[in-house]
């Protein structure tokens, strides 16, 4: 098996079946998991808990517990639990279907939080108490420190808040892993906290291991399994031409002399957009890029084969299977050009603010005045979750908003009367790209940017139903500072909840 | 007259009245104006401005200018410009009522912007150009250094970006301002931008005057006013309530150690339950606190005087006529427990994530998940603005929203089922507190909150009404994370503006 990954004998003693460390968790207790978006989580022991919970409920016995993660992970662990209704509270970020499922049904809680405050949140004590850690791990040194996975996201704060440990080795995961993870030991408590020393998304501020104390460590346990990551998609049409707004809407920038040549650090949601755009970037006239961001997508990897991209900052990869299998094969040379953090510090305001990012999120529907719901369908439905869209759009240099603008066939618009829920702010949301166009909402009160959000980003099919509702609005409103007509705002949105579409029959 | 303050000979020089320099306007440009919550405005010029431009008016043509500022002034800049109907857009914050009609009669377009963003948004290149500034200054020293007055909001980034500058000297501010600014020279644009080097809310960072290239200032005028400030609106039994929930969480997170016994740098807002709560805190069990806010209102001057808050640093003072009149008297021995800094500063996220505040700020409306609408009336007509209340919310140790439980004699109530602007995310929202009594949200998910906020926080009038909306969401919302009709959502909303009342009849 996997015993050359573990280097020191104490750990080595600790070995145990999932089994046997899932046996450690019990009913009501707080575990927080390694993962994030669907990399570096543990694969046996959340299978092992899963089975638990399903014989104590057979048994009539009750089981559940509070899943705490660093975003998504994968259906070993949220779809497992979550089938065998094996989860009572979740935080910070979900993207499994079943999970899904259940929250939408009010079978689970789930609080969805900004993914640079829950490691903060945690030490604060504003979480409760965490009883359990599960860590994937690539190894264990011989002097007893941990080899971070494919993901960093809040395994420190797990290890160093948890009463108990159970670490995943999984040689799965390439050993040349090792020192590529920067893991920052410098955060505290207010009144302690200093500057974060980082000026350069590729400075190097912590050290490549984690730190762990081996007495809470309670079961080590050996694994040999990839991440299931989600399969590739590749760009559309609409992909290209959202892209495509966007770049030239980047070279114009450059051309005013509002950005360097070389781009400011990039960060990028995952998905076929991102995917166009980071693609599109190989052959856009931009070079010596960086970025900084969350995850490291397919679309990155390739802009960094490409040389286009310097280095990439993150705290997880999010690959395809086939990307996955590649870095992996490859890692010690891409090895040099990524860095891993924490995800406190690869999301955190300060450093999103001081390197001055290029932010590039999606929506799922954005209002007349660039109010942005990121998470909510029909206002009530979760999808995911905020993830770290308000960490970086609040305090990016540039905050850029892409989608669509029409789902499901034409039946949804992405460009709404009034947002059912809102996770954006108008004034977080600068840029706004659809493959009708560009918004450029910088420096417009709301009555200016309803203007250019209609007329820019909307589509065809619904832009007279906009035009008509703002000028009704601009009649019939309290106020017009965002003119507003209560009774109809939603009305779309129940339209859609009644008749499947929001256009009228 | 005020000469004396002009240390200066070369801007002794370029002494002109407001009228000449009010001349060096022309319609469409834009005016960087000092001014924050009613203090340090100029109180010359923009009276002469608003004459130039009625009287343009007059003669048929046309004359309009941007304003840009701090945060809100005073009735001698945004009302005297506001009536004069001299302003086509205005950003960053307004309180001034002649203005906010103006803006919800839609005659005027107003972009309503975090405080903290304004300066660097402005060297970013994506407001546009400046072409004058119009700043307030105590005095002018030998060396041709400006002593800010009783703000500082962004005239340092105004005097830089300007290309052309009028200053006021205002003999009416103490000549014992002088030493009490921190303006901080380091700022950049990416990607040279480093950490900001305050650690401590007392730290001192930067410098005690402008600097200003002399061959901009095109005029200097002297003036002797004090500024229009606000009266104090003293506690009301509901402001006592709140102060009272609140100070009580104080101690018991103190008690639980999740707070030191000095607290953390206090945030507060203005007005009469934050001036209840800064009242509390002199006889409550917590000493040697600090303040680090965006404005000194009178219940900090109290609790400077009583020994319990050591020093407060904000970007304004923001006083009744009585206590401004009694800081200035007193100024060479409050001096030297205040800083005031420019606005990107005190209320910048870097800062408030490390110094670890404690935000107390108002609202209009909260709804049963917590997201708060600090801005917008029926969700179209403003208010004031958001302010700084989306620098402190998103990044204090501890964000806590306060309010009375209803409006207009019981016929608003400040908790709805759905919120009809968002300002403030759910996310953002920790602890709600009303004189009903206080909602403690931290870590728990939306159903969870509800719960909360509809018991502890909702008027008694309200709250059946509140609690029926939310079991017939649970039972017929499309999904059930965020359980929402959006057919009825703003049903309160619309019954207010349709009967006056939310209530039905």
């Amino acid at each position: 098996m996997a015993s050359d990954r573990i280097g020191h004998a104490g750990f080595a003693a600790k070995r145990r079946s999932a089994q046997d460390a899932a046996a450690l968790i019990a009913d009501g207790m707080a575990v927080g998991m390694s993962g994030f978006t669907g990399s570096g989580y543990p694969k046996a022991v959340p299978l092992a808990l899963a089975d638990r919970i399903t014989a104590a409920h057979s048994a009539g016995d009750p089981f559940r517990v509070k899943v705490w993660t660093g975003a998504s992970t994968g259906p070993e662990l949220d779809g497992a639990l979550a089938k065998a209704d094996g989860v009572e509270f979740r935080l910070p970020y979900n993207s499994d279907p079943i999970a899904r499922e259940r929250i939408n049904r009010g079978e689970m809680q789930y609080f969805d939080m900004h993914l640079s405050q829950v490691a903060p949140m945690a030490w604060q004590g504003f979480l409760g108490e965490l009883d359990v850690a599960v860590v994937e791990v690539t190894g264990i040194t011989p002097d007893g420190l941990l080899i971070p996975s494919a993901s960093v996201g809040n395994n420190k704060t797990w290890l160093d808040r948890a009463k108990g440990i159970i670490l995943e080795v999984n040689s799965w995961q390439n050993a040349a892993l090792e020192g590529m993870h920067d893991i920052y030991y410098g955060t505290a408590l207010p009144p302690s906290r200093v500057p974060i020393p980082l000026t350069r998304a590729d400075d190097r501020i912590g050290e490549p291991y984690f730190r762990v104390d081996p007495d809470k460590v309670l079961a080590v346990v050996e694994t040999d399994s990839p991440d299931r990551n989600a399969p590739f998609t590749p760009p559309d049409d609409s992909a290209r031409a959202i892209a495509g707004h966007l770049l030239e809407f980047l070279g114009h920038e450059v051309k005013m002399g509002r950005i360097p040549a070389s781009l400011l650090p990039l960060q990028s949601g995952v998905g076929n957009i991102a995917n166009a755009v980071l693609t599109g970037l190989i052959d856009a006239p931009f070079d010596n890029m960086v970025s900084y961001t969350e995850v490291i997508q397919d679309g990155m990897l390739d802009l960094l084969e490409s040389g286009k991209l310097r280095m990439a900052s993150a705290t997880a990869f999010s690959l395809s299977p086939e990307a996955a299998t590649r870095l992996n094969a490859d890692m010690a040379r891409f090895r040099n050009k990524m860095i891993l953090r924490p995800q406190e510090i690869s999301n955190h305001p300060e450093l999103v603010r001081r390197l001055g990012c290029i932010a590039m999120n999606g929506l799922i529907e954005a209002d007349i005045y660039g109010n942005v719901n990121s998470t909510h369908v029909m206002g009530s439905r979760i999808q995911n979750g905020i993830g770290g869209s308000g960490d970086f759009a609040r305090n990016a240099y540039l905050s850029i908003f892409m989608t669509p603008s029409t789902a499901k066939q034409g039946k949804i618009s992405a460009i709404v009367p009034h947002a059912s829920h809102v996770d954006h702010i108008n004034q977080d949301v600068q840029v706004i790209v659809t493959e009708q166009g560009l918004a450029d909402l910088r420096g417009l009160a709301p009555r200016q940017r309803a203007d250019l959000i209609i007329n820019n980003c909307a589509h065809p099919d619904y832009r007279p139903m906009l035009k008509d509702y703002f000028a009704r609005a601009m009649k019939g409103s309290y106020g017009l500072q965002s003119p507003m007509l209560p009774a109809e705002a939603f009305a779309w949105h129940q339209r859609f909840i009644d008749t499947g579409s929001m256009m009228p029959g």
